[in-house]
C-alpha cells in the first residue's frame, strides 16, 4: 500500500449533550452544527464540499431514511462533492470519519463535515431494543437471545476463566470512566460519584456483568470538520493529522467467532494500523476506545498491545489506563460515562482527541503533552474493530 | 481540486436476476458472489482487502443491520483495510462505488468489492411501503403523503405545461427501456412486450404517470470488483476507469424544491462532473440514467446537457436515445425494465458499463464502440444527484 497522497486534518468539532434527551433527532443535527461550526469562526457554510452522515439505525429509530441530505439542509450545506450516510453499526461515526478521510486524501473532496448522530430513547423502547438485536445475525443468532449484553457477559466470563479477571477489575474500568465523564459537561451520567463498591451492588444483567459494566441507549450527536492539510492553519493553528487507519471483519455468525476472549480481528487491525502509520503501541499517549462493556476495554487494552495478553485487568488496577500512567484510556468519560448514542460515539471520540492533543480539555481529563492518540469502536459481537490514529504534528 | 492521484479501475462483476424472488437477503447476496467472482478467475479472496455495501433499508425490509460484516462472511472475505455500508436511499449502491473509488484512489485500499443488495418484496407490502416513504421528509411531507408516486407526478405535469412534453413521449421511455430489458436475462420484466400503445392503456398510479412509467419493488443484487489502475491488466485486458464523480444535494424538505421541471442539483453535479474530468456530454456514448419514473429520464437529458432544457421529451421521440441515436440511454433496460432493488441498482448499473466498453453486451443492446459511459443515481425527490463517468482507455 502506499499511503494517502494527500494529508488530512481534523479543524474543528462540537458535541451536544448525550442522555435521555427531548430533542428529536432533527433536532439533535442543529445542536449538533451550532456547537460544531462554533468552534470554527472562520469556516463559512459554502467552503464545505462534502458531508459526511455516520447514523446506525435512524430507520427503526427516528422512522426516518436519506438522513444524509436531511442533516445537510438542517445545517445549511449544499454539497457538491461528496454526500452520504455510513452504517457500521455501532462504529458508524468512525465509518463517516473515515470516509471523510479517503475523499480528502484521494482529492474527492477538500473540506468535509462529518456528523454522528443517533436517537435512541423511543416511548416505546421495545422497539428499539429489537431494532439493537438484528445488529447481531439475526435467523443464526437472534432467534437464540444473542444480544450485546449476554455476548459480552460470556467474553467476560470467558476472560476471567482464562486469565483470572476478576469482577473487580471489571468495577475499575467503569469506576474511572465515570470519573472522568464527571468532568465532562456532555456526557450522560454527571453529578453521580461510581465507586467499585457502588458499582458492585448494581443489579446484574448479564453475569457478571452488572448495570455499571454496560454503556446506555443514549441519544445525541457530534460534528467534525476535516480538511485537507494545505488548509489546516486557516482554522487552527493546532489540528489533528490524521495518520492511520484500519478495520478488520473477521465473522458474523456469532459460531465462527472463535475465542471469545481474543479479539483476533482487533489484533489484525492494530498490526496494520502501526504497520501503515509507522508509529506503534509505545508512541500512543491517550487513547478512545469502545469501552460499550468493561470487559471490552480490558480485551482492547491487550489487542492492542498496550498490555501483554491477560493482563488487561492487572493493567487497569495498576492505573496504568488512569492519568499518570502507560496510556490513558478514555478521558472524555467512555461509553460507559458519556453514554452510547451508536453513530454519534465515534465522532465525539475524535473531537475529545481533538482537544488532548490540543491541551485544551478540562483539568483531571487533560493527558499532559498528548501527541499521538488512537481511536478505537467496535461493531456487533466484536466481530468488526474499526482504528484510527492521530497526531498532533507529523 | 486535484484529480485522484492513483488510478481505479472495475474490473469485474456480476448481477443477479432482478425481480420478485423467492431468495432471501443473505441469499441473494451468496448469488451476487458467485456471479461477480465468477467473472474474475485470478481473483483470490484473500486478494480483496476492503469491502463496501451499498444497501438503502436493510433494517425495515431484511430485519437485518450491521449488514456489512454479514456480506463479508457470506462472500468469504475478511477486509483488514476498510468494510462499512452506505446508504443514499435509491442512490445507495452508487455510493459505494464511490466510497471504493475514494479509498483505492487514496491509498487506503488496493481492491475492493461493491456489493449493492436489497430484499423489497415482503409478506407485508404495506411494510415496504412505509419504510420506502419515510425517504421523504416524513415530519413534513410525509404526513401531507407525498411519496415517491405522486411527487415525480407533480415533475410530469410542470414539465409538461412548461414545455409541452406529452403522455407519448413519456410512454416512449418505457417503451425503449423495456425493449432492452427483454433482450437482458437479469433484468425483471422479460418476455412481455411494452408498447407505446399498450402501456398507455395500463392504470394510473399518480396522473399522468401509469403503472408503465413508474419502476417497481424489486430484490436483487450485484457486486463489482475494483483496483488501483496498475493492478487492472491482472484481471481483464479491458477495464473501466473511473475518471469522474460528481455529487450535489440542494435541499431535503418539498417546501425547498424550487423548480420541479428544472433540477438545479443534477445540473450542478453535471457541471462538476465534466469540469473535474476534463469530459463533456458531447463525449459520451453511453449513459446508464436513473429511471425510477419515464419523466426522470426526459429531465436527466437536458441537466446533463444531452438536449437543451424542454427538449428532453423531443429528445426520445426522435430516437437520440436509442441505439444509433446521440446518446444511447439504459440499454441494460433501466429500472423501469429491470426493477429497482434500491442498492443493486447502480452496482448492476455498473456491472453494466463495463460490459459496453469492454464490447460485450448482447446484440441489440450493445452500443458500438462505446468508450465513455456516465451514470448517475437520483435519491429520494430528486434533492440528491449522484454521478460516475466510466472510460475505456484513460
Amino acid at each position: 500500500m502506499n499511503g494517502p497522497l494527500r494529508r488530512v486534518a481534523l479543524v474543528g468539532g462540537g458535541i451536544t449533550p448525550f442522555g435521555v434527551r427531548a430533542a428529536t433527532f432533527p433536532e439533535l443535527i442543529q445542536e449538533a452544527g451550532a456547537r460544531g461550526f462554533g468552534s470554527l469562526p472562520n469556516l463559512a457554510p459554502e467552503d464545505v464540499d462534502s458531508l459526511f452522515v455516520g447514523a446506525a439505525q435512524p430507520e427503526r429509530l427516528a422512522f426516518q431514511s436519506h438522513v444524509a441530505p436531511l442533516a445537510a439542509e438542517l445545517l445549511g450545506l449544499t454539497p457538491t462533492r461528496v454526500i452520504q450516510r455510513t452504517e457500521l453499526a455501532c462504529a458508524s461515526g468512525q465509518s463517516a470519519l473515515r470516509s471523510a478521510y479517503a475523499a480528502i486524501a484521494s482529492g474527492l473532496s477538500d473540506l468535509a463535515v462529518v456528523l454522528g448522530v443517533e436517537k435512541m430513547n423511543l416511548p416505546d423502547m421495545a422497539e428499539a431494543n429489537t431494532s439493537m438485536a438484528d445488529v447481531l445475525d439475526r435467523p443464526w443468532d437472534g432467534v437464540h437471545g444473542a444480544t450485546a449484553p449476554p455476548f459480552f457477559a460470556m467474553v467476560a466470563q470467558r476472560h476471567m476463566h482464562e486469565y483470572g479477571t476478576t469482577e473487580e477489575q471489571l468495577a475499575l474500568v467503569s469506576e474511572k470512566n465515570h470519573r472522568f465523564a464527571n468532568r465532562n459537561p456532555t456526557a450522560q451520567f454527571q453529578g453521580k460519584v461510581f465507586t467499585r463498591e457502588k458499582l458492585r451492588g448494581l443489579p446484574v444483567v448479564a453475569p457478571p456483568l452488572r448495570l455499571g459494566d454496560c454503556s446506555s441507549m443514549t441519544d445525541g450527536a457530534a460534528l467534525a470538520v476535516l480538511v485537507e492539510g494545505s488548509r489546516a492553519r486557516e482554522f487552527t493553528d493546532t489540528p489533528a493529522w490524521l495518520v492511520g487507519s484500519a478495520q478488520c471483519s473477521t465473522f458474523h455468525n456469532l459460531a465462527h467467532a472463535g475465542s471469545l476472549s481474543s479479539w483476533e480481528g482487533l489484533r489484525k487491525a492494530g498490526q496494520e494500523l502501526y504497520r501503515s502509520s509507522g508509529l506503534g503501541p509505545k508512541d500512543v499517549q491517550v487513547a478512545e476506545l469502545h469501552d460499550c462493556f468493561t470487559i471490552s476495554e480490558i480485551v482492547e487494552y491487550e489487542e492492542l498491545g498496550f498490555c501483554p495478553k491477560g493482563e488487561g485487568g492487572r493493567f487497569v488496577e495498576e492505573g496504568q489506563s488512569d492519568l499518570g500512567g502507560r496510556v490513558t484510556v478514555n478521558p472524555r468519560g467512555g461509553l460507559l460515562g458519556c453514554g452510547h448514542p451508536l453513530g454519534a460515539t465515534g465522532v465525539a471520540q475524535a473531537v475529545e482527541i481533538l482537544g488532548q492533543l490540543q491541551g485544551t480539555a478540562p483539568s483531571g481529563r487533560q493527558v499532559p503533552g498528548a501527541a499521538v492518540a488512537l481511536q478505537h469502536n467496535l461493531s456487533g459481537s466484536a466481530n468488526v474493530h474499526s482504528l484510527l490514529l492521530w497526531r498532533r504534528e507529523n
